[in-house]
């Protein structure tokens, strides 16, 4: 790691973000004040160690983050430009209106540089912050059309003092990333799990693994996703119009028995191949090995257990489903140097493996 | 288990749904013929247990299984027919055409009655058959129009001795569900996964877990695939013009900044909850309870360990992913009489639950 970011660091907002930052700033001894309107949420980030209650007239800031709610984040960002000499940024998720939105509100563009952290989501409040929160997750670095380059240095040090991988990109193109990768996924998602709503009960009973990860998502929070939505929507509206198109052309050439349709598939197979890996390297190629395991308490554990044994580390681990309960069928992923060793060590311990 | 269904039955093609049949007839004591062109297969199938080669002037069979390529699967059903008093029947994934290519070609309707089991497909051929490939598993049982009643319950009688859950459905509406329920999400997922080739790099490397879910089956076998929607073209344009209309009426409310993209988000909810649990029963809503583990070999499977020793069956597991590597975040779904037990006994041997 670098050297850490210079600090004191401001951060306003106690929440699970707000505090996780705190943790992963004091794992590195760097100076944190916090500050939030809810003076219980404060105290219980303050009482994690996530830093000292912010008191006017301390020690001035010389980063300050914003970690409220995104229809605040714009506002707060204005009011800390205050500050003199701070770099003002925060962990949004959508970039462009909240930071035109604090421009309008008079913040100094000079002094600011949007931030989203791409971190998990699974919990929220200070009681799940979490110093590693960030670590090896990209931290999306978004400097305005005024930012000073020094400044957008500090904000990349500030990430990776958290232990994130920063990435520079426009609000823009943050917007526009985010809405390919997260948001109209999204959509796409709940649309298909809503179109089983006019199915017949029998017609249901035949779905299998696929439509069960292709709706995992349309479980989601419907009212905090309709605010990405409406904060993303022109972005969002873009990428589902392409995706539009593209899904008319298909429907054409299978009324048409055209055999283009494979073009189509065969694009999808190529741009699965573009989902990243380890730091932004492309896709590692994971080798499956399938596993027949018995329907017995333990099992599953007995496998994990000769997995480890051998020294193979599980990438993933997938557990295949009949009629909502878990078949015998396990599918482990597993860097392609282990496969071999994986599948012979398995074996001889009695595995039924079905590589 | 009922009445074993009365043999010989003859099954034709000995690849891996042929030679599993076999063996699951056998398992129950059924006698069982093979057939196959493929003289180096059949023999494969009859060194594996599945039967024994069928010869002109043996015992007749009682019911024919056709388990060929789709493409010829009518032809040979068709011969089937001139087995005097013999139920014919199949194992394709798609209905309607091989059934009617069936009748064409002379088929006694009385004596045809469409199935599909909706067994893995994760190898292939008589090498991988297995006795119990077929248990719990959903087993459409699709009549013709002419189909004796009498005819229809042999089929039913056959896919339980094979272990399966028979569930009665035309061959129309059999092509609809599997349209709705797996062949059009493979179409979504391969344009989704399509988009991914135009975004820049920087773009892609913002995707997180949802991308990997929608993406995964985009990663399948694009002429394999193209021979499927070919033969179920139209219903799979039914779903998807369906779909398409649904996803034109959310862009023209994204753009208009209309409060109702909500609803689609609410159906997507309400239609996710439609996918069934065992035999068909409405889904088990179970618990999820996140773990977080120390990135050291053998955590997971200490992990695994304790829950067996707790006593708590793991539905299904997921590996939260970062950047391509699993990060430390494990989500165990369980029944939710057995959650409370879980969190505290992990807790107990110093894991860190986040329920």
């Amino acid at each position: 790691m670098s050297v850490p970011v210079a600090g004191p660091v401001l951060v306003i907002g106690s929440g699970l973000l707000g505090a996780s930052v705190g943790l992963a700033l004091r794992r590195a001894d760097v100076k944190v004040w916090l500050d939030d309107t809810d003076a219980e949420a404060l105290a219980e980030a303050c009482a994690r160690g996530a830093g000292e209650p912010w008191i006017e007239g301390a020690e001035p800031p010389r980063v300050v983050i914003v970690a409220v709610p995104p229809a605040s984040a714009g506002a707060v960002m204005a009011r800390a430009c205050a500050i003199a000499g701070a770099v003002v940024t925060d962990v949004t998720s959508v970039k462009s209106e909240p930071l035109a939105d604090a421009l309008d509100r008079g913040a100094d563009p000079a002094r600011l540089v949007g931030g989203h952290p791409m971190a998990g989501r699974e919990t929220s409040g200070a009681a799940s912050a979490r110093h590693d929160l960030f670590d090896d997750r990209v931290w999306v670095i978004a400097p305005v059309a005024g930012s000073l380059r020094e400044n957008v240095d500090v904000v990349r040090d500030l990430a990776v003092t958290c232990g994130a991988v920063p990435v520079e990109m426009s609000p823009q193109d943050h917007d526009r990333a985010v809405a390919l990768t997260s948001h109209a996924p999204q959509v796409l998602s709940s649309l298909l799990a809503a179109r089983l709503l006019e199915a017949d009960p029998d017609a249901v009973a035949v779905s299998g693994q696929a439509l069960r990860d292709m709706t995992r998502i349309a479980e989601s929070d419907p009212s905090l996703w309709q605010a990405i939505l409406a904060a993303n929507a022109d972005s969002v509206a873009d990428v589902l119009d392409a995706y539009a198109r593209d899904l008319s052309d298909v429907i054409r050439d299978l009324r048409a028995q055209q055999p283009s349709v494979v073009d189509a598939l065969t694009r999808g197979v190529q741009g699965r191949r573009r989902i990243p890996g380890k730091h932004g390297a492309a896709a590692t190629p994971f080798d499956v090995v399938p596993v027949i395991i018995r329907d017995e308490p333990g099992e599953l554990g007995r496998l994990f257990v000769a997995a480890g044994d051998l020294g193979v580390n599980l990438e993933d681990v997938r557990i295949d489903h009949v009629l909502g309960k878990p078949s015998g069928l396990i599918e482990l992923s597993v860097r392609p140097e282990s496969s071999a060793r994986l599948v012979d060590g398995l074996r001889v311990r009695g595995f039924d493996v079905r590589a």
